[in-house]
């Protein structure tokens, strides 16, 4: 039985809609899921990410290997009860960050030697523990361990990365496979650096293997917008069609677009938390910053017709006000217009979707921005 | 018509309950009130403070005036515009935070001349202009322009300071009447340093001017709780018994027990909120830190059968880890519980004085702390 289905196929365009089924419920798709790192999306509460209309999140397994812990989160029998979230969650399996943060990190055909970036400590994280670790988190959805490499790689540096990931997808399969998880899914990921006859490899390879959803790993590294559009636009087609397409940490809403258009179903990034915090706020007519002297005075909202709990109760002068006097309760009410444009973007997609209007959608989306 | 309405007498202590109404509705008194500095109960949107049983809080008038500044809350007409408050709100006259945050603040007969302490800016304020500044505000409660004294102070220091108030206080209750201001009420507030002579000859130069309510200030600067106590028991009786009498600054829920005994109606502290951001929360057995080593696989509430939004949903072990990694939720979820606690404590009061069991509820909450 497939978890998987498709909806909707735009007729002129790989977009599609779908829903995804977990453990914790039906996942509408295309869907963004906010980066909740610690096991909390950054200054929400578990009601407001839902009333931002986020369906799923993401949780950082490096993170919250080291911190609580996974013996803490045991007796909670996973996140979403240690964090009071009853919906759908995904866990990356930790590759990337011990990769970006951590010390000391080594590479093995055996996994990841690292020592923790907060008190050093020393860890070995193998694909098996990386999928035993998902399994104590009790992921709805857990990705494979992959190898990470920087943009830009030699092709042999690609390779080695891509066949690497292959061998350890195998082998998380194996894990999940003998821990006999029931409803939790493992997505393999596509590797290959910018190099697309590798990222052909990679995904006939993890293909074959049939995993219940694929991603595209790799992308948002550093490389220029146009090629990393490009590698994703040409490594889709290459992904079972029946079956979920994931292209992670990515990324802005032009990218959110753009590769809905190539038939991604999942998304997730920092950027709207992130910027949030920094007092960048996204509105139908393209960033804005709060901090800027003309909205002092400003009495209107963030964006004039915009749903979110921020623009329905507070002024952009406020808003201004908080950030500027850094005050805890400016970063909440960012992240809420944030998360919620967001999510909203992706719900007008999939309507678009529905009514095969997207690439009608699509022109609107760039028309407001650059009028 | 008066504003004070006494409800019910305590037969054994000078504990009462009564109602204040303003001008954004009734309080029910004993009450506390949370400091909302800046426009903001730190951590906490308009509609958790009113969550949390708080009736009415407590705007800083120095911070507002400098941050955002008086010509943007115009614009709201007001603070609960601007903050999305519609609740009492009172606020300080500037005078403590001018003497204990300003650079080179200088006292004269005429008010404060002192230097911002963000950007050094030069700024001068007369009772006359504090009056003001508050209508600006729009504050329900304005407090009068008092001069401020360190502890210890010698006698003839004390005595220039409760001369100055007094004469200030006339000054302001001028100003307020000049200026027709409607429901807005003035407060005086009692100076004389530790010295009761003092203390007696300025709460009975205040109540000569019929104020609709009074303070007693400076206390909670520094003194021995046992002199701030008989300070405060002191000179309540010197004040007319049919007003709203408050206590600034103070204090810890041993404080608010005793003080309420003595017959003060109104509190505000940043006791809760502040000590909530340093993981310090408040329970009927006393104070626990959430970061203690024993909490971090601890599944229960912070205060077992308590009925805040935090105790309801969330672990002590998760309380932890939020706060270990400094997370914003931490805060928010902290001072949820720690104003519950307060806004609780005086509700509980309030019905322990209308059923004339004060004496008994006193003991009942000295015994769960010392068991």
């Amino acid at each position: 039985m497939s978890v998987f289905a498709i909806e909707t196929q735009s007729s002129d365009t790989r977009a599609r809609t779908g829903s995804l089924a977990t453990a914790h419920g039906i996942v509408k798709t295309p869907v963004f899921m906010p980066v909740g790192t610690l096991g909390t999306v950054k200054a929400l509460s578990p009601e407001e990410i839902s009333a931002c209309g986020a369906q799923i999140i993401l949780g950082n397994t490096y993170h919250l290997y080291l911190r609580p812990g996974c013996d803490v989160i045991d007796i909670f029998a996973g996140l979403h009860g240690f964090m009071n979230w009853n919906a759908p969650i995904l866990t990356d399996s930790g590759g990337f960050q011990i990769f970006s943060l951590a010390k000391m990190a080594k590479i093995t055909t055996d996994g990841y030697a690292f020592q923790s970036h907060i008190d050093g400590s020393r860890h070995l994280i193998s694909p098996e523990d990386a999928v035993d670790i998902q399994l104590r988190l009790n992921s709805d959805i857990l990705m494979c361990l992959d190898q990470c490499i920087s943009y830009p790689a030699e092709e042999k540096e690609a390779q080695g990365a891509h066949e690497l990931t292959l061998d350890w997808a195998s082998r998380c399969q194996k894990q999940i496979q003998a821990r006999n998880p029931g409803q939790n899914l493992l997505f393999g990921i596509v590797q290959g650096g910018m190099y697309p006859h590798l990222r052909r490899l990679s995904a006939r390879g993890l293909a074959e293997l049939d995993f219940p959803g694929y991603a595209v790993g790799g992308l948002s590294v550093g490389e220029p917008v146009a090629l990393m559009h490009e590698m994703a636009r040409s490594t889709l087609p290459l992904l079972p069609e029946n079956k979920p397409r994931y292209v992670m940490g990515v990324g802005r809403p032009e990218d959110l677009v753009e590769m809905t258009g190539f038939g991604v179903d999942m998304f997730d990034c920092v950027m709207p938390t992130r910027n949030a915090r920094n007092g960048q706020l996204f509105t139908a007519f393209g960033k804005i910053n709060i901090s800027n002297a003309k909205f002092r005075t400003d009495t209107g909202p963030i964006e004039p017709g915009c749903t979110c709990y921020t623009c329905q109760n507070f002024s952009r002068a406020y808003l201004q006000h908080l950030y500027r006097t850094r005050e805890i309760l400016a970063y909440r009410l960012n992240t809420i217009h944030n998360i919620h444009y967001y999510t909203a973007l992706m719900g007008q997609m999939r309507s678009a979707i529905e009514k095969d209007r997207f690439l009608t959608f699509r022109d609107d989306f760039y028309r407001k921005r650059h009028p």
